[in-house]
């Protein structure tokens, strides 16, 4: 589908005389292997993993070396195109897109782990590595990076760094940023600065790497990044918890975190809507418990780390704010030795219900966890009012959730961007806010003003010119369009 | 002393009348009972917690609502003079100088915590609330703030917001801007934005939050501040262990860090100094062990938290790392139980040294923890070539030490100097950072350079001037005085 989820004011470019100026600048610098034109190897760059169509780019420019990151940038600026940085593009929210075409910069052939300090607990790496390579490696060395987003064994770390990617161990461990100790950063037009530092600690300056970090490819293109590692879990514990009823499931996820019982995760499954029953329900629970989980409006599944006799602790006092709230907790017990079948069916939920429909949208709104039931009710009523098929699961302790929208027909889609409308509106009158860990990228940009107000977003714009006089870094995200 | 730690150029301010246009500006907003204008009423105004000496303010606003505070911004701009925002005055660079003179807008009055949430563990507190206080009030919630700068008394909020204040509990919960969800700023110009959230998550736009936490008041004046709360440790346990040798101390250090055993605190003390040895020693250790810590080169001061269990479990595991590394466990065993005035020495050590001379700097910097050693050693060397008097202790986990110099004759300065310029020199040489968590301020601004490359201190630059364009916000700190 092409999306154009609200009319968008697109700058007539001279499509084909930039694209000649792109193409001639970038020969400069590159040969074939590095530079591709041909329209054939560009296709596939117009999409990411959202459903955003970007205008084809110019060229593509397979970087294998930081120079290489660099004089991509300075083609850009010679010949006045944007540049579009590129990861593993499994955003979902557009941000990879070429909405403008130009160039995209792949950054995937920067993928050197270059350090890995026990001493220190960091590690020094390219933007183009791959999550879960990252983490096979730094487990190697008896270390232990935090974050998991489920698109791990595509997603790349500047990628991750780019969005500030969460994931279910977010909820004891923090996001992407809260392991970025510093990073390189190439500025358009030529400088190179390097945020941050190898310290655990240090306040030499202003934050401009939290400022970096999830700024979606629109300040710098990401050279290295310094990561911090951690000592291993010593053991892990899952647990699924079915509920009768959602407002019981949600009020036992505030009653965990409450009580300060201290989950690595705690991922709901909202089992209400068709495809979450259909779909998601019998993959998760196995065929062992089909039966069990007959009427069950909601699931709960938990992982605790640390010390084995910890994680029996954490587990069992879980288990009884569970129980307290109406969960049955027979069906707990047996599980935990299901984990890894249990995380990958989690991690495929997004793959899973793809499959169930023609079209597809992903949000990823976040609530205080104590309006997590009010949302979840709300938007099965709004969801049934407008006849959409919505589907609800995610970071319920850190009150992220992902609403899937799912679609088959193009006459739909107009009630399906009324439900988008009204669920950011719920959110954010529910102190909640637009994006919990996606981004804000092409499709949430609309949006933006619904959570933040002029001055907020002025602020931002100008800060984005500091960084990028010209603007031609990833033009088109974050800012709603036609403002400014 | 009054410091004028290099050449410092100050523009030629026309005193009188920029005060009296200032002194006109804000009588239009404000009465007596909140404008200080009165010299006597002035004059500590002048100074913090640095030894640094700023011009005699136009006017102090006592600042009772958030109202006030946009006011005495309003009146800064009409009468085109420097305003500086001061919250406990414990700041150790001189962040909170009127280095240019001006209005000094004293936020200490805006001390209402607006609210606790236990339900969402979060807090909504305005910027002068005292640390202590607050943290009284979480406590009576059954909650935890976990920051805990020394001058926890005095510093308030909005100051450790500022600064991203650190303390010994950093090492295991993180300096202050990792429990900021978000903050209310009032920018110079009128304009009032919200910056960050509610939620435990959250990518909406750029992250502004972490862009003002360790601002130093030169990007904008905080109106309110979302903090979040933890569930407070079941029990703490604390261990003091003596070193005959500084080499085995700073091993051990990284030893306890490299093997995952995860204290909250860990503390050393170099009593090589003879400050160190003189002033602290006795102190730290008691009476009781006055004689059995004769030869000590160095202590760590070590705390852990959770549940009981777990205490016992990580105390036994690094006691045995410290043992491994030279350390005489029977002296570590009793001391468990003293931890209050074990703490309280700690948090005194600052003043305690400040009283065995005439004249105190301490530095703050910070280095990767295997480089502790090297740089203790070298520092011992350095302060004997240059007979200076220096004293190193601080928060060893981290890599933070707070290096004291002490002197008694002002023709001692320059040495001093000599020796602090050694020290970044050597700091940044291994990999460290001028501030691990008091900030730069005025006394570490002609250093800046030393650290960060003209490139990345231009592009702060042009941040400061997106939010501040006038530059009348706190001027002359962070920033290398005459560069720009």
């Amino acid at each position: 589908m092409a999306m154009a989820m609200t009319p968008r004011s697109q700058p007539a470019l001279a499509a084909d005389s930039s694209a000649s100026r792109a193409q001639r600048a970038l020969a400069r610098y590159f040969g074939p292997s590095r530079l591709k034109v041909d329209p054939r190897d560009c296709e596939s760059y117009r999409r990411d993993a959202s459903e955003v169509e970007g205008l084809l780019p110019a060229a593509v420019v397979l970087a294998e070396s930081v120079g290489d990151a660099e004089l991509a940038l300075r083609a850009a600026a010679e010949a006045g195109v944007p540049l579009v940085p590129r990861g593993g593009g499994t955003g979902k929210t557009g941000g990879a897109v070429p909405l403008l075409g130009g160039i995209v910069l792949d950054l995937r052939g920067l993928s050197r782990i270059k350090e890995i300090d026990r001493r220190e607990q960091l590690a020094v790496v390219q933007p183009g590595v791959v999550l879960s390579d990252f983490r096979a490696a730094v487990h190697v060395e008896g270390l232990f990076y935090a974050p998991d987003p489920s698109s791990r064994v595509a997603c790349t770390l500047g990628g991750n760094v780019a969005t500030n990617a969460g994931g279910p161990r977010a909820l004891k461990y923090g996001v992407t940023g809260r392991h970025v100790l510093g990073l390189e950063a190439l500025l358009p037009g030529g400088r190179r600065i390097f945020a941050g530092r190898r310290t655990a600690k240090g306040v030499t300056g202003y934050d401009l790497t939290s400022l970096l970090v999830g700024s979606e490819g629109t300040l710098a293109v990401f050279g290295e990044l310094t990561l911090r590692l951690l000592p291993p879990p010593e053991s892990t514990l899952t647990l699924l918890v079915p509920f009768q009823r959602m407002a019981q499931a949600a009020e036992a996820v505030g009653d965990i975190i409450e009580q300060g019982l201290g989950p690595s995760c705690l991922e709901l499954l909202d089992a209400r809507a068709s495809g979450g029953r259909a779909a998601l329900l019998p993959a998760l629970v196995g065929p062992e418990l089909g039966a069990a989980v007959q009427g069950t409006e909601a699931l709960l599944l938990i992982e605790v780390d640390g010390s084995e006799a910890a994680c029996e602790a954490s587990a069992g006092r879980i288990r009884s704010a569970c129980r307290a709230r109406g969960a049955q907790d027979d069906r707990v017990a047996s599980l935990a030795e299901q984990r890894e079948r249990l995380w990958d069916v989690r991690a495929n939920m997004s793959a899973s219900l793809r499959r169930t429909a023609k079209y597809k949208l992903s949000e990823d709104i976040a609530v205080p966890r104590r309006q997590l039931g009010s949302l979840l009710d709300q938007l099965e009523r709004l969801s049934q009012r407008l006849a959409v098929r919505s589907v609800a699961y995610g970071h319920a302790g850190d009150g992220n959730l992902h609403v899937n929208f799912l679609w088959d027909d193009e006459a739909e889609a107009p009630r399906v961007q009324a439900a988008i409308r009204e669920l950011f509106q719920l959110t954010v009158s529910l102190g909640g806010t637009l994006s919990g860990e996606h981004g804000i990228g092409v499709l949430k940009a609309p949006y933006l003003p619904l959570e933040q107000s002029a001055d907020l977003i002025e602020l931002q714009r100008s800060l984005k010119q500091s960084f990028d006089p010209t603007g031609l870094l990833n033009p088109g995200k974050i800012f709603p369009p036609g403002s400014g």
